[in-house]
């Protein structure tokens, strides 16, 4: 086997394949050979202890060579991940990949190229990390009827808001933390812009409803827009705010919405409780009911762990002439657009404190056909605020509602919007 | 395929392969046929609407007719299910089955048969109903190294201790109610004697160690002795008594030692807030570190989630003529006995009121090499007590100290033993 990149992953992966030789092999029935190493730059430092004489940076010569039937891919993002996995599949090698941007970009690609080599695609590390998961999703529940599948899959904006919400820090500052702590990247686009945990949903949506569903097909939001206030708020009504991802049929079953964005769910909710960088995922099916799994949804050692077991499962698929489960898209289910999701809006209003705001305030609503669960005034003069939590309804009417509400003359200012997520109250 | 047993799960698996056969095709490849049901008795009204035409007493007949490649088997108990497997296997067909009592009493004889016969023997609805457990265990984490997987694995009791714990009801009221609401059996001894969590504790086991363990291994203890004193006592401790199923490596990771019985946690760990009849099972390995498992434990539906998933999964492996994992049982890992197995004790005395009681019951802790970690008294006079919680030692000892305290003349009675697992501080 081959193994491409030597980071923080790929040197888990040596080190443990080594230090678990023999039980890897009595898993397998077949000892594993490392045949090379591919990396950027032969000379930097690295944890793991690989001789020299294995790394290479001819990623391209190690994926077609013929004494590699199994390649790990542990570079990440679209090239050359994408070349080079295609290359080793189309000749006939089995790959196991942590590469989550790749398999929501272009996954169906990958899928065609296994089949056409002959070998088989795992991934089982590019979502939740060590949580399985996607093997549950393909496998376990491959008998049941997927409703929704609705978690937290980022443990650097998990860190983030958690910290927000026990400390009171902003989130500039929560953000600076994490990375001093080495759960956020220099560059944390990925993770608070949410394009990783978008990437995770279409994988989770495509599997959890055997349809075609790219990153692309997921509306995404962010947290960075998230202010102590928002957190102050959130936490005096006893709701935490989290990043979800939220894969879901809709009610008549014919269409699915996928979506990642930050939202308010109770505290006593399970998904509250998730502290620090810990991922925990809800899947809710027909006849199993609800089902959770939680765990460490990142870091070098849990990831290196989803990547060996699927390192054991295709290479026992190779002994034994079998091969995995195939892309499933035969249901061909669409995504709907985020304005046909039904949600629930949190909406913070600055007013003026005079008679008459409230039905001003509710003829909006009412005017957009969305129905008021909550309302409450807090403050007073230049200090008042309506907060006013809605039933459910179409995100766009509520996204239209609240357009209207900023053009209302009492309203001076919408301080805060945020959908409210697990409190089926309603 | 085949189906023997047409009870609670039985009824739920024709429904559902009834309603999703679309599904279920498009995933396996190919329809599935139903060729005929054993049941003992062709009159009977069933949840399920089966053709009279399909139903026969003959289970032998039906198990070995050509046209059946795959049978599952939810008849339960050891025989005649152990011989109709057996049967089956031996005669190149695939095996589904969800029982946890023959598994765990021979489950190496049928994995056995199935190897001589060259078909698949899948049990996912064995342990945990719903809740993938043992193909994340058998596959997922096939490249770790499990310590420890500890948690809740049967309903009844669950139901039954948290009755007792939100309404101070006694164990037989609980029980009542359990049975009322068809939680709990007319013959409860499965269930409240441990018999059911100690099958699944002994698969658990024999998955996440690679080793061979049967019923015969476990340590079993029920919950029929504790009392609304017992639950009451350990709320006010901030406690909580839950039926525990325990599968851990020693420190040295040379033997394993599995159990189960009841046990206080503290009321902030996770297993605590799992109420009514669910479950949910830790496994903590050394890469992947802790991970949770949570759904329904048990019911018709779930368990026949459990059981379709794993239909597809045998089916699958026909189409492609692939086969399933074996068993695994390298590591060859002996069972330790209870008493070399490290717990702790809470342990509440009725005591005589006097100076030097502590000193002396002290003492005798000091004599088995116990240390004691808290100790606390309450109440004068007739009703004095004293409450201690050791350190963790060998449960020999432990249970040592507590025959020696019964034995002083002080010491009026001990009022209460329980373990306390969850708190790792000491």
């Amino acid at each position: 086997m081959a193994l491409l990149g030597c980071g923080v992953v790929g040197s888990q992966v040596v080190r443990l394949m080594r230090e678990q030789s023999g039980d890897l092999a009595a898993r397998i029935g077949a000892p594993l050979e490392l045949a090379g190493v591919a990396v950027r730059r032969l000379g930097r430092k690295r944890d793991a202890d690989v001789e020299q004489g294995l790394l290479t940076t001819d990623a391209e010569a190690l994926v077609s060579r013929d004494d590699v039937d199994i390649v790990i891919e542990v570079i990440g993002g679209i090239e050359p991940a994408r070349s080079l996995i295609t290359t080793a599949l189309r000749g006939g090698k089995s790959v196991v990949t942590a590469n989550k941007a790749l398999l929501a970009e272009d996954g169906s690609a990958l899928y065609a190229a296994a089949r056409q080599g002959g070998g088989d695609l795992y991934f089982e590390a590019s979502v939740a990390g060590a949580i399985p998961l996607l093997r549950p999703l393909r496998e376990s529940l491959s008998g049941d009827h997927v409703h929704r599948v609705l978690g937290i899959v980022n443990g650097t904006t998990n860190y983030i808001l958690d910290k927000m919400d026990s400390t009171g820090a902003s989130f500039t500052d929560a953000l600076e933390e994490a990375q001093a702590l080495g759960y956020a990247e220099a560059d944390p686009t990925a993770d608070v812009e949410g394009f990783d945990a978008a990437a995770k949903a279409a994988i989770l949506a495509g599997l959890a409803f055997h349809s075609r569903v790219t990153a692309a097909d997921v509306h995404r939001e962010g947290i960075t827009e998230i202010t102590a206030a928002d957190v102050a708020s959130a936490k005096a009504m006893g709701y935490v705010i989290k990043l979800l991802a939220i894969c879901a049929r809709a009610d008549d079953g014919r269409t699915v919405g996928v979506r990642v964005h930050p939202a308010m769910i109770p505290r006593s909710h399970p998904l509250a409780g998730v502290r620090d960088a810990y991922n925990a995922v809800f899947v809710e099916a027909r006849s199993a009911g609800e089902l959770m799994f939680y765990g460490k949804g990142a870091g070098g050692a849990p990831t290196a762990s989803a990547v060996l077991g699927d390192l054991v499962a295709v290479a026992r698929n190779r002994l034994t002439g079998a091969r995995g489960p195939e892309e499933s898209t035969y249901a061909d289910l669409a995504v709907h657009p985020m304005g046909d999701t039904v949600t629930r809006y949190h909406v913070a209003l600055d007013v003026a404190d005079k008679p008459g705001v409230l039905a001003r305030v509710a003829e909006i609503f009412a005017k957009h056909d969305v129905s008021i669960q909550t309302v409450r005034q807090e403050g007073h003069g230049d200090d008042a605020q309506l907060v006013l939590v809605s039933h459910r309804a179409a995100d766009a009417a509520l996204s239209a509602t609240v357009s209207s509400l900023r053009e209302l003359d009492i309203v001076r200012a919408v301080a805060s919007v945020m959908r409210v997520e697990g409190d089926e109250s309603s």
